[in-house]
């Protein structure tokens, strides 16, 4: 049996990593679960799963016996387990992927922020401990089930991006965009931070950073086209012309799968299959990233490396919640990102304790300019 | 240098195989060419290619020194070769395709006959003397490719099927066919016989059987849908759901090309690549074969197995070329190998001499019914 601990159990992608455990009883053994506050729904799982660890932000209710509480950095380095699933929003996750990474654990990660903030950094800690990343997100499994069997000769990564609910708005609108409007996605169903970030497309350029770092693929190599269905997961291009995809019905449930048993591929009655008796239709179409401006700032910023991308992810961290609770306009969130980035005095991020004070300064800053817009 | 044989170097196929072979001066040494008829461009071929061996149906005008003529079957069986190219049409493909297996040569196969009739001869000559079957068709090629690295867990091959010129005609209006009609093929431009064959669905039901042997994949979990775009060459589903597609515009140069450098994918100009600055639609939907009573009538007789496969190919032969002639009618083209087929005393099919007399019988009980029609 596999131990697992899942960071972040009962948000999206946690509460899907439980369906496939519930799955194939046999094959995992949930060694720790750590939530933020609900509470409800993390007394749940533990009376399911029984894990000897747990975490949460909110105190439990009801007394739990035969469980200890432990930090989220503790946790992903608990001796006996072997996969950690970080399915933790934001920022939280980076110390616990290094946490795993250095104890030479798999982690399936779900969770952007870590890699975009400090890629480099994991990559090293890749090589240098044998931990290894199982990207979970949709578009990067795709990415790396293509890859399977021939990861060379690589000419292009091609993403494919919903384009969000706001894709054929009138762009005079989107300053008037509510976050119930932008919670709203068309194909996906995510959690609030993630969904947002699917609205602005920062969502699509994180997985451009994730995608760079992961496959170890060049900036210029690596494509957006917008393909509305959501079936075609994305796409690697090689050296030939010769074009591999990866598809199937848009749920999330398939690339937690793939990364708990990579590389096996078990059946799963739950997971959706392509009907092959009905028609369909995939769009494909460029880009037009001028509706995006979140999407151009955060590769251009990525791009100069060091701790750039750690303010980028923070400021967006920041400016994302602000948002979501009323204090910014839809087509505000670049605007406070980019003030905040103009004003960041770039450390060379090849020292974690670095990339932890960038954050910091980030989220400090972005606090203070949000406050002058509401 | 890799040391080729092309069998059918003026054909389609043929002629594109030596399109690349002239991007990669460096890579190929062609030792032997052979063609049907068309004596002007062998000769041509001849001067730039300077083959040791050449073969030809029609006497050559102009006196080629330093060559010796051979048959196909000797020149498959050349020791010095490494690879020899199937290009021909029809049942002709067999022998050569036999002698280069046991030889332990590599076959890269577009001529599809030779697996339809005796599949299981030549997946028994592959294991007993260590050559191998490379496809070089566009369908079975990216199944090929989706299953590099990973080719087991298969639950489904899904074979794309442009549906052929006739795809939205009046089926009431089908028996006034001309060649010339059924020779437009709306996406791939192919030699007559192949054209025919995607016209009536016969080329589709030759991929699956193909598929089936090549792959090991059951009947049952082989599906064919229409593609109309043909840039989805074809599509494997794996057990957990994901679907791994292979595209590209339709270019034969491509499958060739990877059946030659496999594998490896080096980059070639000449190979059309997807455009990913314009809009893209692909349709996929579900076979109406009643529209097609030749792919019916021929997986029908495929899964009857012994020698009942050779019969259809070789009635198919007689049929499509009586069609090109003037002689039968589109819509007689199923109804004549029906009747061929329903005469059919079968064999085994286990011994090489068994299959061609049953492809001599054929042919000429085709050509014999073939009276009554015209």
């Amino acid at each position: 049996m596999k131990k697992i601990v899942i960071l972040g159990s009962t948000g999206s992608i946690g509460r899907q990593t439980l369906d496939i455990v519930r799955a194939f009883p046999d094959e995992f053994e949930v060694i720790g679960l750590a939530a933020g506050h609900n509470t409800t729904l993390l007394s749940q799982q533990i009376r399911e799963f029984k894990p000897k660890h747990i975490s949460s932000l909110t105190h439990l209710d009801s007394p739990i016996s035969n469980v200890t509480f432990t930090s989220l950095s503790d946790m992903a380095g608990i001796p006996e387990v072997d996969m950690v699933v970080v399915a933790t929003t934001g920022s939280v996750g980076l110390i616990p992927t290094l946490k795993a990474l250095k104890e030479g654990k798999s982690v399936a990660l779900s969770n952007k922020e870590p890699i975009v903030m400090a890629g480099h950094i994991i990559k090293a800690y890749e090589s240098q401990y044998g931990g290894q990343i199982l990207p979970v997100d949709s578009e990067p499994s795709a990415i790396w089930q293509c890859l399977q069997g021939e990861d060379t000769e690589i000419r292009r990564l091609i993403i494919t991006a919903s384009g969000g609910p706001f894709r054929e708005w009138d762009e005079s609108k989107l300053d008037q965009v509510t976050p119930s409007q932008a919670l709203k996605h068309p194909t996906w169903a995510m959690g609030d931070k993630i969904t947002i970030d699917s609205a602005t497309l920062m969502n699509k350029a994180f997985e451009v950073i994730e995608s760079h770092w992961l496959f170890d693929v060049e900036w210029d190599s690596i494509e957006v086209m917008i393909h509305p269905q959501s079936t075609i997961h994305s796409m690697v291009e090689f050296q030939d012309g010769s074009v591999k995809a990866q598809l199937g019905p848009p749920d999330m449930r398939l690339p937690i799968q793939y990364a708990l048993f990579y590389p096996n591929r078990p059946y799963n009655l739950m997971i959706p299959k392509l009907d092959t008796n009905i028609s369909h239709c995939f769009d494909l179409k460029p880009l037009n990233s001028n509706r995006y401006p979140c999407f151009e700032l955060a590769l251009h910023t990525a791009k100069q490396g060091g701790t750039f991308p750690t303010i980028l992810s923070s400021a967006d961290e920041v400016a994302v919640n602000a948002f979501l609770t009323g204090k910014l306009a839809f087509t505000d969130i670049p605007h406070l990102m980019e003030r905040v980035i103009n004003e960041h005095l770039p450390g060379s991020g090849t020292e974690v304790s670095e990339i932890l004070e960038a954050d910091a300064w980030a989220t400090d800053r972005s606090l203070k300019i949000l406050e002058e817009y509401y």
